[in-house]
């Protein structure tokens, strides 16, 4: 296979959580556990039927997707509507794709690396590998899970062929719920120009933090947010990005043509035509987190971070390690993982720890019971669950 | 702009053809004139309200949908099934996003070059491009649009740094109609191994000839094919690729983990159940189109090359420049374009020629018509409709 990259060999395909039973609580993946109403799917239902030609390209412009999300983004970032164009806005297949395209349009051919603070969204150094640009890691506190500022600014510093030129930040991060601290947004707004700040907003709405007028403002930031959580369009893949004009275009020649199905740009428009009522269960939502978190906190056999997002990360204390016959933080983590999964809460064990979405009330009730009896019951250790996933 | 990568500046997005209107006749893009049996979106859109759920990430391993092209590939290139298996098969948001992870495994960094003959399909070299590969154009004949296989040969032999990785092909042609000859596929099947030979396939179910066996028994061939023509499903956006189990691996190390939408792949599955009932309809298309090629050859004015696909593609002759008033065959192509545009038909003007999709039976009779009065009535040429791309 001499046509092929030989670095390519050394890489793992990107494996998807084990995918739930039926019988299994989806607790894995930070999704809404909510579906659309049901009034909704039937209203999408007719547009496919009767407004959606299956043969026909979709709209490779976005036209009316991008005009609409920009009214949301707008909206949400306290602007007016006349600070945005389309010229501030490009849409991808999800994230991902836009994770992509700004990696190409940076780094591309060792002529950067880009710089991330773990444990957080594994997607950046997978698809920075994928093109085979270099991933500077740096750590986070254990207390807050901040990033560790003093080791990224001798990263920025001493890193050289390829210097890094772009910065991945989640707001809030993902695996851990933290939001950027005030130092965190300083030291992000004060990187040279020459270093481009990406800060993935994928839980912004759980959140309500943005820093969407930071990428109006500058010419080295750009925003990322999806459809994939608030707004329950997993399934659809839908992500855009926010930025000033220069970097959009950058983006709008990389991303391939009709990248967008036409279902999915249809989805996101009934969506966002809904967003009142969809983002109404928020509220709600956070509250079952502060319930949830309430109840783990009670248990000492878990250390928990305060999130600001739709999940809750978590690690087994010094006496949860005891109490799962281990002194080893790793295997406790596993323990407490296929233990959960045996009882039928399936979460994702990441980063060292367990990060657990907020699902239904039911779900989230079956996810305290299941953490009580695991823990606090020294029969309850049974041998876990066979097929067992914890990427 | 300091992290941008410099080259991106000179490059163009790619620009989709202006979007029909409602009164004009969509030829210029190759899609099936027909949208699927409305039976078939119905149990779609049941499917999508009852089955699939928005809030869900979409199955990015392509489970189901794999093994249901897998028996198509099967019988459409008549092997046994027992030939086959999901480590042949990777899918993609249409044959583009293959196409860009082919180009990611095999060339990146300058480590290769592509070769293409032109007039071709031109998003090799646009996502070549966006990635900083370089491009390797070689000609075709007049005669017959085959590939001049000396210069192809003697470009592999000169060029190095990066030496030339992968050669596409499209099978049949587009723009050009012509499937690979014997000696085409003999030329492509000596290239050395270290060389990867991409067969695009997009127009198989109109030309009913492959290279799917070959692809099976050589490690570096590759087939492309799409759901996007005869499959009526270029609103979804799907794509596959059949190679042996090495090069398939390598793209589903690169491809963006969750591609493809849910409801993408419930159509690719629901169309591929009925590909009897779809398929049936190939045999009149492909009467239609010889009933409109055997008009328009009857006009003097025009130059038609033989197709093996759904499209034909022409150029005015010497006889029909002076009916345009031009000796200028880039300037009559134009006024050909920009006339039939007028007059309600788009095609796509591309390579040196205009290629005119086979649309509906009415669709085809306007586009004779329209050749016929615009070539053959002198008072006929009225100014150009303003806005008419090119592309």
């Amino acid at each position: 296979m001499a046509f092929l990259r030989p670095d390519l060999a050394e890489l793992g395909a990107y494996v998807q959580p084990a995918h739930a039973l039926p019988q299994i609580d989806p607790l894995d993946t930070n999704e809404n556990p909510l579906d659309l109403p049901d009034d909704l799917k039937v209203a999408l239902s007719q547009r496919y039927r009767h407004e959606i030609s299956a043969n026909r390209y979709p709209d490779g412009s976005h036209q009316a997707l991008k005009t609409a999300v920009l009214s949301y983004v707008a909206e949400s970032a306290g602007l007016s509507p006349a600070d945005l164009n389309a010229d501030h806005i490009s849409l991808g297949s999800g994230s991902d794709e836009l994770i992509r395209s700004l990696l190409i349009a940076t780094c591309l051919g060792r002529r950067g690396a880009i710089l991330v603070a773990v444990p957080t969204f594994s997607m950046y150094a997978v698809l920075a590998q994928t093109l085979d640009i270099p991933v500077v890691s740096v750590g986070r506190s254990e207390q807050r899970f901040e990033i560790d500022l003093a080791a990224a600014e001798r990263a920025i510093a001493t890193q050289s062929e390829p210097p890094i030129r772009v910065v991945f930040a989640v707001h809030p991060n993902s695996p851990t719920g933290n939001a950027l601290t005030a130092a965190e947004r300083a030291w992000l707004e004060q990187l040279p120009s020459d270093i481009l700040v990406v800060v993935d907003e994928a839980y912004f709405e759980f959140s309500q933090q943005t820093t969407v007028a930071a990428a109006l403002a500058r010419p080295n930031w750009v925003v990322l947010r999806t459809f994939s959580k608030a707004f329950r369009l997993a399934a659809h893949r839908l992500g855009y990005a926010i930025a000033q004009p220069p970097l959009i275009a950058a983006l709008e020649k990389i991303r391939l043509p009709y990248n967008l199905p036409s279902f999915s740009q249809a989805a996101g428009l009934a969506a966002l035509a809904e967003r009142n009522r969809l983002l109404a269960q928020i509220p709600s939502l956070l509250d079952s987190r502060e319930r949830l978190f309430t109840a783990l906190a009670q248990q000492p056999e878990l250390r928990l971070w305060p999130s600001q997002s739709n999940f809750i990360y978590l690690r087994p204390s010094d006496r949860g390690l005891r109490s799962l016959g281990t002194d080893s933080s790793a295997v406790g983590q596993q323990r407490l993982f296929e233990q959960l999964l045996d009882r039928g809460t399936l979460v994702r064990h990441t980063g060292g720890g367990l990060r657990v979405s907020i699902g239904t009330e039911l779900e989230n009730q079956r996810t305290m019971r299941h953490f009580q009896e695991l823990l606090t019951d020294p029969t309850a250790h049974r041998p876990a669950a066979s097929g067992a996933s914890q990427t």
